[in-house]
């Protein structure tokens, strides 16, 4: 296997975008962004891999990796939607890593999109909500706002983490984004607000919650010796994780802790040789704000039962130990779900050149982690700067 | 890269299902087939590749390969659903092999489903018209039937094929599925039947068309090295295609033929070291009766403008020079459209292990060409006996 490297990235701003953005220019913009920083030609490229959720059904588009290398005019390539609900991006830039590290391919564009604003409230709920398993669990009416919330009663009845520990994700996400020019929400919260939003599904009110979305983002994957010649500031791939895990609570042995994120960052820490102590600054899935003190337990930050805690003393901040979304994550940057993969390594390559928003002091290893549906799937990639 | 065997095969019967034959229960039912059919152990399987169009939108399931791993009891390892429209199937084969091929995985479970019979047909139709440009062209009203009635029109006016040629595919592919217990049309038909069914899109009539259909099929692939040692007879794949071509029919210089699956075919021979002289038997996408004489054309049987004599004297029957669809294609043996490409290495390898329904005398050669859109994106893959 080679090593891989990223050497360029384009994202669109998230937010509600007009309607005449359609999902395919949404993911033609951030591939032209990334092309172009990349320095590249656009005949270089050798295969695209894109990542979304939906696009059938809200955005009535299907066949979107050649339909966006069409407008793109680099056809004659393989092109390839991939998907794993909220992963679905992370699950791109696992399938261009494996491609290049192969050998298979030298230049590869990955690519997130999605567009659900155009569609009524109901019909967004009823399509992310097929990310769970439709016979066995979301019949019954189950959605993903429900399934978190019966895991952040959990969390906080087994390991004593309070309301207002998870209401500090939300307060440091908002205020992460505050500066972030692609951030959906560029405005702070407070504790008062976040308690006292309306309930989504008891106990999860409108702030632990991420917005309905617009966005794409993208990348240009090389092997790290042709990365040398070009011009921008490249970074190393240096470990990739990606696995499976139940895709209904029933079948979840512990509701407070995922397997598949547990699982895909062990094996990119291996084939990184790094541990969790190493890593310098993460954009980890934070879908709801439980989830991501859950994933920072996951990912081995903090021991199992201490997220709460920890983002409550300041350990996530961006001067903590752990700054995790630096970004404003997916609660204030938006969660246009297949770019979200995506919108991570556009961040942590911004904070790993040192040209960050929100710049962490000398990063060395960025970690990102993409998970869908409630730890049905999870990728994790680690970066270095190199 | 290593050489790639298949060696295990399932696949459920084509048609209109039950209600209760839920779209993860046909892939789960596919995929235990061809794990038992390999003698691998469930526990062997380090990744899944699944090809599913819209199970979103017509069945309410996503992240298809984690809730399908889930079923299985297959867990912990990587799951990608992969989509490229009516080329779904032919994509989870790609990427299955290009994990196997560069030595990331030993074992690896490839299926297609689809689940669409328990819509109405208008949503059926709507569905299937996302793997079209929304905007630029399918929002006008265009439908496939509608597309393809423009390609047929153009290849009749362009090199004089007749309305009775195109029909011979009919009657040739519904007569190859008389026998096939897969099949989800088991009945001969004629030229007074063919040419008299109703129009769908002038020229198309009814019996120029694949039916709705639900179903699965599964594969195991494996380094042709560790294949030695399993019981049943196995199958190499010797070459690998996929490429893009334009979305909207305004893009296409010539409507008679798909630049996607011409270059797909040409990477696939390539690799094999073959030429298409050298093909026995072959699976191509005939989604309507003109798709089968273009294939047969961009494919390299015949020279371009010859397809529609070619059916019509016998060439692409079983016992033709270049015998087409004996499994009874996408017209006769049903269309489940993230199946197809899956359903179509089934009968080359039941072929190539000398167990076909329809058998080949001999054939050392066999093909396989998964179309998705009007061109959008092909997959070639050439099989051999090993």
């Amino acid at each position: 296997m080679r090593g891989v490297s990223i050497v360029g990235i384009g994202s669109t701003p998230f937010g509600r975008l007009e309607a005449e953005e359609d999902i395919v220019k949404l993911a033609v913009d951030a591939c032209s962004d990334a092309i172009r920083d990349s320095g590249i030609k656009y005949s270089s490229i050798q295969a695209l891999y894109l990542g979304n959720f939906v696009g059938e059904r809200l955005a009535a588009q299907g066949a979107l990796a050649s339909v966006v290398g069409g407008r793109l005019g680099i056809l004659g390539i393989p092109g390839t939607k991939v998907e794993g609900a909220c992963a679905s991006g992370g699950i791109a830039i696992r399938e261009g890593f494996i491609t290049v590290a192969s050998g298979l391919y030298d230049f590869v564009l990955v690519v997130g999109v999605e567009k659900m604003s155009n569609m009524p409230i109901g019909d967004i709920t009823a399509a992310l909500a097929t990310a769970g398993d439709e016979k066995y669990e979301m019949r019954t009416g189950l959605t993903f706002p429900g399934a978190f919330a019966m895991i952040m009663e959990e969390h906080m009845r087994s390991y004593g983490t309070s309301r207002e520990q998870v209401a500090q994700v939300s307060i440091k996400n908002h205020q992460n984004g505050l500066n972030n020019p692609k951030a959906q929400f560029r405005r702070a919260t407070n504790m008062d607000e976040v308690i006292n939003s309306r309930f989504i599904a008891e106990p999860i009110r409108l702030f632990d919650c991420p917005p309905i979305s617009d966005g794409a983002a993208a990348a240009i994957l090389c092997p790290t010796e042709l990365a040398r010649d070009l011009p921008g500031k490249s970074v190393q791939i240096l470990g990739s994780g990606h696995s499976t895990g139940p895709s209904t609570l029933t079948q979840m042995p512990d509701l407070t802790t995922f397997s598949a994120s547990i699982q895909a960052a062990q094996q990119a820490y291996d084939m990184a040789g790094i541990s969790a102590a190493d890593v310098d600054v993460a954009e980890v899935h934070d879908c709801f704000t439980i989830a991501e003190i859950i994933a920072t337990e996951d990912l081995g930050f903090f021991r199992k039962g201490e997220g709460g805690q920890a983002v409550e003393s300041g350990e996530t901040a961006l001067d903590g130990l752990y700054p995790v979304n630096p970004s404003g994550g997916l609660i204030a940057k938006g969660h246009p779900v297949g770019a979200t993969g995506l919108a991570q390594i556009y961040e942590l390559v911004t904070q790993l050149r040192g040209t960050a928003v929100n710049q962490i002091a000398h990063p060395d290893i960025a970690l990102a982690h993409n998970l869908g549906g409630a730890g049905a799937v999870a990728t994790v990639h680690v970066l270095g700067r190199r």
